[in-house]
């Protein structure tokens, strides 16, 4: 998506380099440093700056924390009352190396709450066949409270059918069509709301940002995050608007929000200029890119460009250390909720 | 919903008086009589105007008949060719006048289109239980391929429960969460589409407006209309946003749209200077009004100040003879598929 939104911006591509820095456990970003192109817009300039913002940074990092140490407190108990450790199912298919991270993640924050991961890996050339055998095997096996399909899939692969093949019991991803109609609808009851976008509105509460009435835009439309985030933000009475590749003019409708949610993948395509003063900035853009002065050569990117962003919203969430570390802590309150459920364990 | 909006136009309400004028089987819009509130708000000063419309008026009367006639000939093709006429269930529950008016003329319209009419009718004061009884029944019946449960159903009753229970094969109304799940889904395939907001798109089509890139504001997020309504125009590439009784500033948003559709049931809501000037106005509200003046006693009253549009406008559907009569020819568009679904019939 977003080809038509980045051109828009490109002209002036800023490329923010947005380190970590920890002090005391929780992320800052670091003075930018920022690559300017000309008026031309081949050659680069190279500028250094200080970054002095305002708004008030979201620490995700450091909520998701408590999230985890309170699921991990609810495992125990669960263990000792009745003997039933929460399971979490992965079934990642192919190579993709950002999905193995992720789910390299999952596993590990899963070992430290208490929760007992499963997994299964299949090569990328997997028939779709193979994928439901395993989707399968996991709806009936009593240890295992929720499923987790990594998208995206391999392309031959139909990937509707395999996320209606999790049991609607054990959908801790919530992309089961079913639990995405319940979420549509007035009234609907979704048994599991998806991770980022419940994540987003997580921070949001913490934090006391109202939603009720406010304008609300949500830059990108993906059945993981535009969509579910647009419906949950609506859910709670915002006025919600939704920008997409289509859009013709996505930085005037931008300007309008009071909460923007970003999830395009598109780095640094959301300049200040975009940002009302005083809005809230939710960044669910993750990119890897390349960066040779960073120790492992690569760096995470927001679709935000932090750096003037912070000068003009009044609330903003890194990247990393905002939306990213949320994600995970949704799913193992899915996981804990789905066997809470499935156990009648109050 | 809409209370707050109905508030924030209340002070000078206008309440248009639209006859119904059927000239070479179509209908048209009668000079307006305008009851304006003076600046109390309290006593009225009555104007009579003759309308200068300068929009075009989208004739859903003409375009349902074609549909209808279309259906007729595919129903007849289908009975010649396999001996299969569709069948449509209807249960209604209660005494609703609307809903009851309603539902005989779907009869009236299945029968001219040699569709097969089942009906049950069911006291107020039902138990769930015996809805769902119904439900199932229909869903095992061979000779119905279409079943629709009229809304609303009486308080007591767990809609979401009774909806679920229709098979999601029959499901003509597009109201299974599966099916709206798998719309609000890019890549999504919903078997059955809402019928009032299917209208609406359709409409759009069949006068060659635009939807991919436009500015589209949808009124209401109801499930029957407005939230199908938004997922329906996402799909087509708008880009949209949903007003409801917690937005602030609907004028100010109304008025960024190039496809406005308004679905409240709040009569004479949208004032002309809501209205950008040349965009494309859907009007969903149908409401029963009192009218003295009427042969009948009441007339029917969208939720947009038809004589003020009209000026602004470049296109409009009025009330009733706009997306009214859409509604029910989609349904029979529906149940057609769905019987020609069930039969392999192409």
């Amino acid at each position: 998506m977003a080809s038509v939104i980045f051109t828009e911006c490109s002209s002036s591509t800023m490329l923010r380099l947005n380190h970590l820095n920890r002090r005391n456990g929780s992320y800052l970003p670091r003075p930018c440093v920022s690559l300017r192109s000309t008026a031309s817009g081949r050659g680069c300039t190279l500028s250094i700056r200080s970054s002095s913002p305002s708004a008030i940074v979201i620490n995700g990092m450091a909520e998701a924390k408590k999230i985890r140490d309170d699921i991990k407190t609810e495992v125990s108990r669960m263990k000792e009352s009745i003997g039933v450790v929460p399971g979490l199912a992965v079934i990642l298919v192919g190579e993709n190396e950002e999905s193995a991270t992720y789910v390299r993640n999952k596993k590990k924050a899963c070992k430290s709450a208490g929760i007992q991961s499963f997994e299964v890996l299949l090569p990328e050339d997997s028939s779709e066949e193979e994928v439901l055998r395993s989707v399968s095997g996991f709806n009936d096996d009593p240890c295992v409270h929720g499923i987790l399909v990594q998208l995206p899939l391999p392309s031959h692969m139909d990937e509707q059918n395999i996320l209606n093949a999790v049991s609607i019991e054990k959908d801790v991803d919530g992309f089961h069509p079913l639990n995405i109609g319940r979420l549509a609808m007035r009234g609907g009851k979704p048994l599991f709301v998806p991770c980022t976008p419940k994540g987003c509105i997580e921070l949001l509460h913490r934090y006391n940002i109202g939603i009720k009435g406010k304008r609300a835009v949500v830059i990108g439309r993906s059945n993981i995050v535009g969509m579910p985030a647009a419906l949950l933000l609506q859910r709670e009475d915002a006025t919600v608007s939704i920008i997409h590749s289509k859009t013709k003019n996505p930085e005037e409708i931008t300007r309008e929000a009071d909460i923007l949610v970003s999830a395009t993948g598109q780095p640094n395509m959301v300049r200040g200029s975009w940002i009302k003063p005083g809005a809230v900035v939710i960044d669910v853009g993750t990119k890897r890119v390349e960066d040779s002065s960073a120790p492992c050569g690569f760096r995470w990117a927001g679709d935000v460009c932090y750096e003037e962003a912070c000068k003009v919203a009044s609330a903003i969430t890194p990247v990393p250390g905002g939306v990213g570390p949320m994600t995970i802590a949704m799913l193992l309150v899915n996981t804990l909720a789905s066997a809470k459920k499935i156990h009648n364990f109050k």
